[in-house]
């Protein structure tokens, strides 16, 4: 891919973010990492410096930011960004005018709509850009993007974004790309409900569950969970993945936009409700396929 | 296709059962239909004599039946399942020794291992076929079979079903096929659960239904119900496809059989509630995306 | 009590019909009991000849009936009332004409029409009667009664009945009882299910649950339920009172009848499901506030 | 009553704080009131001057408290209390060693615990005291009060408190007061819940409600919003009584307690979603009982 090199910061160097940014570097680009754990940043640059990538870090976000281009973040939940991005200390208050900051972090379509308007005030572009894709997806640089912002952000986010998406879809204004995010959780939850008392119901009766799903899965009932998920969950393995604290994580956050804007989510409730209890057995972080755990198993 | 030909007859030429049959037909097998509306079968054989496809009716499922290789059935419910397969005027008491019965219909577990029983006490095999698709897979002949009974039984039935056949898959024991659909139609309800509240937040937030459903319809949140209902589901469209009242009765099933074998279907049962309020709402006939109806219209 | 004494028959000497039936004879009315199992019969004439109370039984449902003027019946579920009142074998064929039948088992309203009508066809009036109070309600003779059936019919059946109840309410036309019995139990439902999470939560937040019964028990949260089971569910004990095989039973002859006049019963359907996951637990047998053990137990 | 005149601060004059502050009033405390809106307090002053009750007001929560032996606040949520109670400008900072403090409101147990030891180091006791009753038990004086804190402030508290009580009970440490409220909201969530379905069958099947309500009432499905709302509920009346925003707004807070103790709440998140249904159809401000409203209406 020929690229225009940017200087970039990128703020969050965990599971996510950790690949994330050092696919911007393989793609060309002058990368400065920031991590609030400073080990963790130390750890990320040794591990691309031994694959021949050049990466520097900073050892705050005022440090990080200055003189980028764009700033990408991909932090934990709501404090977690207005800690790094916002405040005297914050990396937008750091940013050069005219520069672009992408926050990856999955939070509240509010928090987004706040960032962009205080980054307006700044004289900076904002993109609010949810991923999808899991942890798999950021390290193959295969992320689905959902984005909310101006097109002129869009414009300047995209070709860095590009380094490590599969698909990236400008949604709308600010705070789409968070709504996006919100609606894509409420349809796992449902998709992941139907398919736990599915493989329940098959385990039960007794019949091979490789025939249901080979019998099952080329039709409507088919998901992308049922093709990736049902044979594991068949197993009872679910050391992987996405963890069910994020997913609850992500679900209050749907819930709570939905009561912003008045609309009922039933199942997206119960769904959350179900997860505490595969929390209180221990699956806090196992994959949220683990849903299935809040019905007894089966035995015959 | 190079098929053997047989002397096969329908039972039941409903929205289904008549294009099955007409594919029978089509593929060179010599078909008798029955439906229990002679109005019905004859509209069936002339439709059929006007694409120059042969086919003869009969009065009653006795005289249908007799002389026939394979016996196929696509009927309503249990009940009429056992007035047309069951009994003294039923198609199996006329069933010549050694051929094969293949009931189509959605019915419950049980009633398919008693038709298997009462089929070997007569020297009859038995499949249980319930088939999905719906009305488009009948007619385009691309069904997705699940199939319970024994290998020899398979050998007699698959070459037969595969005049109408995308994929046929022999689950397992008499009622297999039944049990696997039963999953089939829980893992629809979930999924069309997280979808109804899923369009349900996105229309509420106002961003664009077009650029979410592109977002993500190619990750973790794909299901055949989204990519193939999410347009329709935002428009408000839901006169085609798959009834409430038919959802229902399967569902029904589900629920029976999964008291039957001792699990819970929380989720499954709470959608078929909803359901109620659709039909209440005026939706019986309408397609199984309509459980969005349940949830109120979101004005903005 | 001063009574007019009938001659009555009671089908059903099980362990509410046992007492309900003992009341009678104390009463000063001639009964004759009938059981399926023999035994029970000569068991329960035993013990009421132990105390001095003289009853006598019957081998058939037809033996018993004959000549009687009020015939009452407290079955187990649909089928065992169909077996026992109706048909050629039947206590109805042999009643006399101008007697009353009275049946106390909780049915299908539509059955409860039904008896009605072949009732009226044989010249006996019909009285739907369920009972609520259970078992310790039966002993006492202080059931509660909620009675369908003509005004006639509630006149000779109530003088009767009064030897066992705390209240009789007719309710209305034949099958107004049992709805009225379908109601009650979607009430405890809804009861249940906000008292197991209530005590859950109180047990979690680790406050003294005697003080929180003490303090809501007066309140906008009291219930019979509340007062009488929050101890013992705080105790996890449920070996006693109204059995959950019993409540399923009753909650499916309630969602029949939401699906019949077409509503919705979203709450019921799923604490009817969490019962599902109770039985699976081994908690078949154990009284319906047994459904707090649906969710997990908290350890503090 | 003969008590021990005190000289008190109400804080929040609202419809629960300002009968309570007035009843303090009219059993011989001295009291100043405090109310965000200015001509709330001189409104609640002249209603007493006219019944011949003195009171004065403060302009600030500082004013108001200074002197005070004991203050009580009745706000609206979490922000309300933490700005008017905490902080510099807040009521704890001028109150004077050795006073206690009593918050009525409905927060968080954790927001309590806060209190608790923000109050301690400052020298005050402190009791969490949210009530039950409604508007009409404030009016009348008969609140329950469900208290969290030490022996010593509730022995301050309590005399102060029994001018508008008819029942204090002690449940615990701080925080505890706040978790039984919490658990009473989950208690009629249910109760509600069950009731609804229960009216809708009654209403569906065609009984006689009030036949139906005379029949139940006495027995294992009785309640006190049985008793108190099926007549409304029946009606279709709600405009009185405990508001849905509050109800949703406490039962936010029992949901978040439960996911901070680790257990799941599965119907109370329902009914909260059902409550938004309800909201969306314009019943934001009527009582609790309104829940039935997310049912459709029953035609017959």
């Amino acid at each position: 891919m020929d690229i225009e090199p940017r200087k970039v910061a990128f703020l969050g160097l965990g599971v996510m973010g950790g690949p994330m940014a050092g696919h911007l570097a393989s793609a060309g680009h002058k990368v400065i990492g920031y991590n609030r754990t400073a080990a963790k940043s130390a750890k990320w640059r040794e591990n691309l410096a031994q694959r021949g990538v050049d990466v520097s870090t900073a050892a705050t976000p005022v440090e990080a930011v200055a003189d980028c281009d764009v700033v990408l973040a991909c932090l934990g939940n709501d404090d977690d960004v207005r800690s790094v991005l916002l405040g005297e200390a914050g990396a937008l208050e750091a940013m050069k005018r005219g520069a672009t900051l992408v926050d990856h972090t999955t939070v509240s379509p509010a928090l987004a709509r706040e960032l962009a308007e205080a980054a307006s005030a700044h004289g900076v572009m904002f993109v609010d850009a949810p991923v999808s894709g899991g942890q798999a997806g950021a390290q193959n640089g295969k992320l689905a993007i959902m984005c909310g912002g101006s097109d002129d952000a869009m414009a300047a986010a995209t070709p860095v974004m590009e380094a490590y998406a599969a698909r990236i879809v400008h949604v709308g204004d600010a705070g789409a790309g968070q709504a996006c995010k919100a609606v894509n959780q409420v349809c796992i939850a449902g998709v992941l409900a139907g398919l736990s008392e599915g493989v329940r119901l098959a385990q039960a009766t007794g019949v091979d569950t490789d025939k249901v799903l080979e019998a099952i899965s080329g039709g409507a009932a088919q998901s992308w969970q049922m093709e990736n998920r049902w044979p594991t969950m068949v197993k009872g393995e679910f050391d992987f993945g996405f963890a069910i604290d994020w997913m609850r994580k992500d679900l209050a956050i749907a819930m709570a936009e939905g009561k912003e804007v008045g609309i009922s989510l039933p199942v997206t409730a119960l769904v959350d409700q179900f997860y505490a209890q595969v929390q209180a057995q221990g699956g806090a972080r196992q994959d949220t396929s683990a849903l299935i755990r809040h019905l007894p198993e089966v035995s015959r």
